[in-house]
């Protein structure tokens, strides 16, 4: 029989995680298809079957994941009446809050205070779902609001000792992105960072990471204009056109959007965005301009607008533009997925620590040794293909 | 001392061509950077530097290359005044013509009719050519005007022996093209194809050049909206973005869209542009519609719009939309040096018959063995990559 | 108690008539706000409130409304169980049909043959409409594909002896819009032609809507890139900047688009958008280029793109691109509601014949004379709202 | 013999300035069309003819204009040699400078300080201008860096009386755009502001212009994206589109676009281009939002990009997007030429005051009552047709 593997999301009422959710409980009813599911066409041996996922999360929201769907506007109402239905049943467990780290982002559906009873409730959370759902395996992803930047100098992020102190003193330079990342690292939990916010990427939990064996992977999904950046720019590279300016702009209007309205949230996200460019191309574009905008005509739907200056032979001037109108959760649900599928992969393989494998689907891929990442999609592609290994 | 590579243009009066030739000699002055030149960076054994390039070729049209890059619009008056100045003295030799083949182009500048008197002339040309100049080694390059589409199932072109026959009895059926490919294979010269027209890739003179060991390739030069194509779709692909339909449009109002109003040779154009789409996603795109529009306006200035329409997760439908405004020749004029410079880097390896490993350069790359070309951009450029080495 | 008006629609279940139906048959039902109806905070003495529409009409399709409007994916599926639930139990009455005037268009539902028994049957059908359901007054909308241009020869269109010789004989010069157009002129009922079909403004029946008193107005409702460039270039042409090209392309995938790839439908079409720019303009822009593309991923979503090449101060150029997206039917469907509301105003208020002033709906404006029409949209608008007069 | 008139520019040395001078310059020379002239068709009694402008002002900057024009990359080199060779042999009056009013902006040429001082410089820099080049009338046009926005409590801008105080005070509430306004004003020279700053709008400048018969007119001239802005929103009302949303972004390279960079200054400027929309719809377009950003790879070349989200019949949404690649100069400097032409007639028929029939060149027209200003771009080619009157 097949072995089933666990899902537990970090913003499970959110728009991205109830789409992942209804799109696999309606391939499970046998209405949606596999379009959008990049691994799909691969057959992987010990891959789970998308079939075998089951879901499970925390949400300061505490309206079931039907409610929530309905209110982010990207499922049809056909959707949540035919193979979506069950997520009328499905409600989040309590989570960590923080308006400190989240300025825009509120709710009722709160874990005791405190770091360490956090943690033991987050662990006590996953060993539940594990038992009541029969679990194989279990993969922790980080789907919540975008957090601000903590401050590099804290001292409690400092070292691994630290970090430790810093939790028994309920120190605040502590996110509730961290604390889940400690508390699934330290349960040997595989963790993805679906999110720009700081969590197993800070340097102690990457290094409790590499030494407990637990797969991690980060951060910030790569779906929309930022993987066509790094798809178009290579090619630019290899045709010798040289960028002058990139200026992306970016319209949205659902609550990931509202969350990047508050300036520290939106700081913390170009971070992620930001040096991509530059990285890929050798050389600083000094007008590389990222701006988001929430817009609220637009709701879920994306809509990216970007202008490519360049030179080319003779010194002469040319322009590429980029008009990307596209579905924010429809383009993140399946990369979420396939991340959660491959950190089982890892961690069956007994693959410990950073996966840079996962690169593909992250606008800042985390590095096991955190140097530079390699951003441009082919080259991602291969090095996951290589990974992955032959066809079963 | 350096050695000297001639470069011998069938349309040496030509948009591209006069653009490659002022480039050329305006590094040789100084006065022109390296941009756009795709292999500008490596550093391979063996390959000629651009500053050893030399120029010649064939045209109808009889003014001098500056007269002539005047009319095209490419060049601005501060470059023909100074690094660009020896264009005025450089005239094209006289050239074999045929309306029948290329409906809107016509000149003066005719060598004598008759298809072996075309061959005995060409090859004469280049011998003059290597004498005068002292050249070490030489290439063909064909940036001439496109040609229609020959008819499949004409007997000259079934065999080299029918081939023969038909240069003997003066065939109509053997095109412009045809006659500059036979003329450089038969004479040991390397022979690459820019233009969507049927030269070297006529299965007799394959196997001609296969047989002779003489480097071949083409065919089309993938300068705009196909290189974007190729960059894209891939991408698309690995996302398991369906595409539902792309639709392609080009403005431009230089000779080469005047050239192309004609309805048989756009009809020749359209045949290389549009198979890469289908290739490189592994379905047929049944609403994929090209389009090429003589814009006057535009001059050598190009614009393409494209709009990509795709399903994403749970059927949900997205759109891109991609807008190119480039220069024709100022994305060409590299390519076809950079061809230039590795079709004389295989002669010199050794390397016969066609160079699958220039893929990266065409719409349509020629296959050795007449099967399904790699199209995706940047498996195209592992395989350059691969057979130009480590730096020397 | 309100007057109720009849409105008659040639082809009664495409995707314009459908939708317009559905409007009206939704704002009677409460669920229609009245969103894009230009006329809607007007207050017109005398002019037909929209709960006071009601609608009949023929068409080949023998489907009820409902099944039609699915079809053509316009209204949505809860617009069709509430509101426009009335569409199930309405059906069209057996139509002309002419595989020779319109080619890709065909269907079962067909009155008898012969010019003088259509003429009949469409006056009978007027008059059991008018009977049963009470009422007032009545005006026909054609709505239906369009029809390839007559030849200008046929010497059945020369003269109204010469139509009339042309009716008895069954000269197939005479087209089923012209039987539609001569038998609601002939009963007195006021005709609209939304489509660039030849019909009312054809002069023998111009002439006889003049005589009779009849309103008349035309031609082609002026929807989405045309819309946009009469309102456009008028402040293009008020700021001096000189339009050196101007190139429009339309994708859309729905029936219209499908009637419109038969290339004499799209001759036609394009022959009612294209003098536009130059009457706006005064002088001949001579790459005005429009292309109209069948592309099914939109079906009746349509998508223009526009590219304008203008001359400023000092010669120096610029360019403007629009890109609509926009809905065929969602636009147009009200604005063939206000063209009957309009004519009947016109009826009883006794003004017969061309109604120019209804020029602001039409891409190819009627006119009374045959003389140039009024283009620019706001010139228009000040014509139509001196003619509605004070509000009531 | 034919009457000069001498135009007085505040901000001599900038982009827009030196292009206005530059073109008539060359039209005076023969080298110049007059395309981008709004007005060069009219035949207006008493109106200026273009040759017989002179050109003078104030500018902080010190070089010539040639340097100045060079530096802003507007004109040719073409036409630096020829026709406008004559900025040459021009340089700026010392200018009124404040790092306060205008941070990003500075220079050397400045006038001595205090504000009486500055006023009588001015006038007596007027006087001279008028002297030398033989001028029979005169008129003042603000073509200098945007400031930023008084305080509107500052009580030195309540009242005539106060502002007097306040220029005996030397009170730094008191902008240099005001001081070039009350000078010209208090010498009865005509008075134009083309920048968003606060200069002849300040209620007792526009009342101190009303009393003395002084005519004025402004502000912030209408040239890209708000001119478009106001040709399409009156359409989109006409045909009951409701706007949900209209997002506009630019991006400009030149010194405008620099002083924009500073927050204080874009507030100015985005305070100028808010209200048109809703003044045009009649409602309140919550989701409208304005960006600027300073973007060097294109210089004075200025890229507007608008999306337009729209709600139709039935509720459906569509989405119009615009994008205009323009050039600022180009566009500003032949308006700025007209204004001053239209002020120089309104002059000599004795119409003083606020000029509302200038409208149509301005984003934020100053009305004559301080009410809401007509904004829909065909009304105010209306009101400007008919003060203009017939042709002579």
């Amino acid at each position: 029989m097949a072995e089933k593997v666990g899902v537990a999301i970090v913003g499970l009422g959110g728009a991205v995680a109830t789409t992942a959710v209804a799109g696999i409980e309606m391939i499970k009813a046998g209405s949606n298809g596999l379009s959008g599911l990049p691994l799909a066409d691969r057959d992987i041996a010990d891959m789970a079957a998308y079939r075998d996922l089951e879901f499970g999360g925390w949400d300061l929201a505490d309206a079931d994941l039907g409610t929530c769907a309905t209110r982010h506007g990207v499922l049809t109402e056909a959707d949540l009446q035919n193979g979506a239905s069950a997520l009328r049943d499905m409600r989040a467990w309590p989570a960590v809050g923080s308006k400190a780290h989240c300025a825009n982002i509120d709710g009722n559906n709160r874990m005791a205070d405190g770091h360490r009873a956090a943690i033991g409730q987050i662990q006590s959370d996953l060993d539940r779902f594990r038992e009541d759902r029969g679990l194989d395996r279990m993969v922790v992803v980080n789907l919540a609001s975008t957090e601000k930047t903590p401050d590099a100098n804290e001292s409690s992020l400092a070292s691994l000792d630290a970090f430790e102190e810093g939790l028994d003193g309920d120190d605040t330079a502590i996110s509730p992105a961290m604390l889940y990342a400690y508390a699934a690292i330290d349960a040997g939990v595989p963790y993805a960072n679906f999110t720009p916010s700081v969590a197993a990427d800070l340097a102690p939990l990457a290094e409790m990471a590499r030494t407990r064996g637990v797969p991690v992977a980060g951060k910030d999904g790569k779906t929309g204009q930022t993987f066509l950046k790094t798809v178009i720019a290579p090619a630019l590279r290899e045709r010798s056109l040289h960028v002058d300016g990139w200026f992306s702009t970016n319209i949205l209007g659902n609550s990931d959007g509202l969350a990047l309205d508050d300036p520290k949230s939106l700081a913390s996200k170009l971070g992620t965005k930001g040096s991509v460019l530059d990285d890929i191309l050798g050389y600083k574009v000094e007008d590389h301009i990222i701006m988001i905008h929430y817009y609220r005509p637009r709701g879920d739907d994306k809509e990216a607008w970007d202008n490519i200056d360049m030179t080319g032979f003779l010194g002469q001037k040319m322009q590429l533009k980029l008009n990307f109108l596209c579905k924010d959760s429809i383009l993140a649900a399946p990369l979420a997925i396939e991340i959660a599928r491959c950190l089982d992969l890892a961690a069956q393989r007994g693959d410990g620590g950073v996966r840079e494998e996962l690169s593909l689907f992250f606008k800042l891929p985390q590095t096991a040794d955190g140097g530079a990442p390699v951003h441009g999609f082919a080259q991602q592609q291969a090095m996951l293909d290589e990974w992955l290994g032959e066809p079963a």
